[in-house]
């Protein structure tokens, strides 16, 4: 951030007063422009006990597989956001169902968000950011393939659950992948 | 936003190619500028049985009483923005717990996550954003006069797993209050 997104003048890099850490102030109207972490929000969606994954067409990790998940837009809740996302990456309709792991991806600054899903019917493809969608048992994971680390921490809590019937909200934080 | 914070020039609020929502639009770099919802993360500080309030200075709902909650900051995860809220707001150093309500705040474009959490010692007090902190017993919180829906949603689920000994994730989605 250079300029003042209200006014349009020169910002500079200070702790603003009463406050702890640096911000962008404006050195015209004094505004100061904050920046926080952001939210992805997920599912995993499943059905006849298949998972439903997509192959990334964008960066990062483009050509990867992931959950269906991206960043949560104003004025929806994440379970929306969830749902919005698999239709919008794969095309597929789901109910979204029990809140069940956030990964803190501090590197990122984002938060992620994971729900279980039940696919509504057996339509699906690929949105414009997924080379392709695919539906998998547990034991054809692609894991090696996974794009993120939160992505395989949700899968592997979600197969976890799944065989022991437990209902547990999995809380973790992952470091930066070493490939990406 | 008016100006594009990375070169100073107008924005227009368009829908870039291939999204499907408005978003603000640099006219000279093209430049896309998301807005997401933001984190509140917080906690419901106890020791002996009493919950630690925090009265607020500031606005939204100044002069009403909260748990400690704030902004996510980039670079911590929801835990350490859970303490360091408290820290700041509350003058108290707590062992963050269990996360056990998520409020949706869609009006306000923000998330509420919120911790139990243990006090550390006998030691609290009126931070910067605050007017004065207290120790309540579950029949003595001001209930008339929490400031926010998703407060009182938190440390009523809160009450209701101390007594039961649930150790559920609360998920709710919170409408714009009436008097603020």
């Amino acid at each position: 951030m250079k300029y003042c997104s209200l006014c349009g003048q020169p910002v500079e890099w200070k702790i603003p007063e009463g406050d702890t850490l640096p911000r962008h102030v404006c050195i015209a109207c004094r505004t100061v422009h904050y920046r926080n972490p952001v939210i992805v929000a997920g599912c995993v969606p499943e059905r006849d006990g298949r998972i439903l994954l997509c192959r990334r067409a964008i960066e990062p990790r483009s050509g990867f597989w992931t959950v269906p998940a991206g960043f949560l837009e104003n004025g929806e809740t994440l379970e929306a956001g969830a749902a919005r996302e698999t239709l919008e990456e794969a095309m597929a309709r789901v109910d979204i169902g029990r809140l069940f792991a956030i990964a803190n991806v501090v590197h990122a600054r984002q938060v992620h968000i994971m729900f279980t899903a039940r696919l509504l019917d057996e339509a699906y493809g690929a949105g414009h950011e997924t080379l392709e969608a695919a539906m998998f048992d547990e034991d054809r994971i692609p894991w090696a393939e996974i794009a993120f680390p939160s992505v395989i921490f949700a899968l592997r809590r979600y197969f976890e659950d799944r065989e022991s019937g437990a209902q547990r909200l999995h809380l973790t934080a992952v470091e930066r992948p070493a490939s990406g």
